[in-house]
């Protein structure tokens, strides 16, 4: 296409993103190059500043500008709850709804044998580990996503944990909030009703 | 939320983009940091760079490194040909279907009375004052949005190119390739069947 070269590169940098095509792509370097240049250039260094300043923290996985995230810092957070994710994307998903107070830990990714992730290739013994070395853990929610991997997944934490003194726990499955039941996937609407609940 | 000040910074950054949303925004947030240093590097200052570097086209109102931009600057480009534009974006999206040999005009907006924006606010007086410079071009593509200001703009450059040598024509309308009729919108449906083509 005859762009000028920063606009193309700007688009080809963005399209490498996972879930980005050229069409969004486009469409965000627009948007951005619409913005003053104050603000261009700090969402510039937001981005650059961010990956420079941020590691694993070392007891959850969750990435801290710290040896410890701002969760794992916080005395006042529920340290008998510990809430086990695939992503940070995830953890990031349940502090967004406010009703969780308890820890985290992150997996980083799910298992896929036939992808070659094994257990050792995320932070599961890391999980296993942790689960002795803080006897305050009571209960441990397994909010891996629903999908064959994070069912396995789940089925295999369960499996490593199960002799732990820890209730293990899943997150409800049914029918998403705002939904209409026409929506529902059979697996979906199949589960609501063996889980129901009393009115 | 509880997040590391530069992810949380990072999302803001994001989530200011229009059509961006604040889901979109950490999704987006944790690909880029998931990217390996280098990469994330590169994006971020793609976007400083494009920014700084970008000014408009003095003759169409692209964006450009130089006084021209590079469509601009093409001998080979078709100058009897005129396109007439909203936006930068719908000047990339034309360029990506390789269809079009000719040249642009970029208005940068539509005409919305209800937001003050009058035929003063967007590059209009220039593509009438570009007419009488460029007694080249024959032909006036009107290629404004099929929305009620994009219409209204392509009826007043309608009427100020009336009395200039020159055809106007405006996009073909009708169903979309590869759409299913069921899914076509009733005024979309009614103009298809109105402009209908033979065989």
């Amino acid at each position: 296409m005859n762009l000028p070269k920063s606009i193309q590169t700007l688009i080809d940098e963005l399209a490498k993103l996972p879930g980005i095509g050229p069409k969004t792509a486009q469409r965000l370097a627009v948007q951005i190059l619409k913005r003053d240049l104050p603000a261009v250039e700090k969402l510039g260094r937001s981005i650059i500043e961010a990956k420079e300043t941020l590691k694993l923290c070392r007891r959850c996985f969750n990435w801290s500008e710290f040896e410890l995230c701002p969760i794992c810092q916080m005395s006042s957070r529920d340290q008998s709850l510990l809430c086990v994710v695939e992503e940070v994307l995830d953890l990031i998903a349940i502090e967004s709804t406010l009703e969780y107070k308890g820890l985290y830990h992150v997996l980083h990714g799910a298992i896929a044998p036939l992808d070659g992730v094994g257990p050792e290739q995320i932070r599961l013994p890391e999980l296993v580990e942790r689960l002795s070395q803080e006897p305050a853990i009571k209960e441990v929610i397994l909010a891996t996503n629903t999908s064959l991997e994070g069912e396995a997944t789940a089925m295999l934490i369960y499996r490593k944990l199960k002799d732990f003194p820890v209730t293990i726990t899943r997150l409800a499955k049914g029918i998403p909030m705002g939904g209409g039941l026409e929506y529902a996937d059979d697996r979906t609407l199949g589960i609501s009703i063996k889980k129901r609940s009393t009115f």
